[in-house]
């Protein structure tokens, strides 16, 4: 089998730790079972192997033999095409996985990314620049708030799906943004119980603090 | 071989013609040359059904033979796992069409989709807030931009991670986004001159403009 390497930052600071983007690939590895390692890129500066790997100097990028790919919603979707842990292989299932890959990144994330942008500069939640944005993470969060209330995981089972839908809403929670979206709380509660999750949440920590 | 049908909005507005995510899939399937029909759902108000096949309300979706599948960049990666000539069948080609699909809905989109709404929105060009969202959205083309500079497509060759990263920069162009970025705007003149790209522009115009 061929060696997967996960690239991340050597380190960042305290604030994003906990929701680096190498966070998914590496749930999705230890749902999966598969053995990886961890390499190491500077935080500070962009050197042209980096750009080469990931064309808008962000991290993560999984190698997997003589197969680089960046964009974690792409990783997923590539080591869900390895393992059938991640990714049902019949039809059904991997389209129900795709679309709900996609719904967390491009139908949610979209929405709450600039959102979060906004509340970390401390912007006035007065303007209506700030409403349209808490208006349109709203709308979306109350089409999902009810689905997930009805189901366990967002395909028939545990998939890639739920680790993108997960770790887009948990940055959402440590912001305040759920408060009146428990379907949504007990969903991450739910998620992060896992083994996986635990182990993954707790490697990214150390990485982290052994460069401090 | 299942019948293949779109579902897109019945009408819709003026300005959003030719810029609806129908548009994605319908290109996609010119270019497979895969049959298909389109069906509609009412613009105002969303019934069981509509959220039974897309839970957030939008458009389009897609059903084959007895699979729904929704969120534009799923339906075309799904497409592309049926047609070679969306989707390299390679390992090495698959890897690099669903790296570039998601770059272009999750790292260009989610940086543009905000900024369209302040844009659209008339809000004042002199705000922090906007600043944030137009350097966002700046950074993305900044690094863009020379990638396109010394490539014909995003892959090796045409792929459905084309019509992603088209269909995102055209809105970015109409509104007056990419004066600085002609790299960008060429592209857009390479994917626009295809054929599929053409007629299903045509269908979507038709269609709209038939609700009349």
């Amino acid at each position: 089998m061929a060696e997967l390497t996960v690239t991340t930052f050597k380190w960042v600071p305290e604030w994003p730790r906990g929701h680096v983007r190498d966070l998914r690939v590496r749930w999705a590895l230890e749902e999966a079972g598969l053995p990886y390692r961890v390499a190491s890129v500077p935080f500070e500066g962009r050197d042209a192997d980096h750009l080469a790997h990931q064309p808008f100097g962000q991290v993560p990028w999984l190698t997997d033999g003589d197969i680089s790919i960046f964009e974690s919603g792409a990783i997923l979707l590539h080591l869900g095409l390895r393992s059938e842990a991640l990714m049902p292989s019949d039809p059904r299932g991997r389209s129900q996985t795709m679309e709900w890959v996609f719904a967390a990144l491009n139908s949610m994330e979209m929405a709450t990314v600039p959102w979060s942008i906004f509340v970390f500069s401390g912007y006035s939640d007065e303007t209506p620049e700030w409403k349209r944005l808490d208006d349109f993470v709203k709308l979306r969060l109350n089409h999902l708030e009810p689905i997930l209330a009805e189901r366990e995981w967002l395909a028939d089972r545990f998939s890639v799906a739920d680790i993108a839908m997960t770790e887009v809403l948990r940055l959402v929670e440590r912001l305040g943004g759920l408060k009146v979206y428990p379907a949504c709380r007990e969903y991450i509660a739910r998620a992060t119980a896992r083994p996986a999750f635990v182990k993954a949440l707790a490697d990214q920590m150390a990485h982290f603090a052994a460069a401090d």
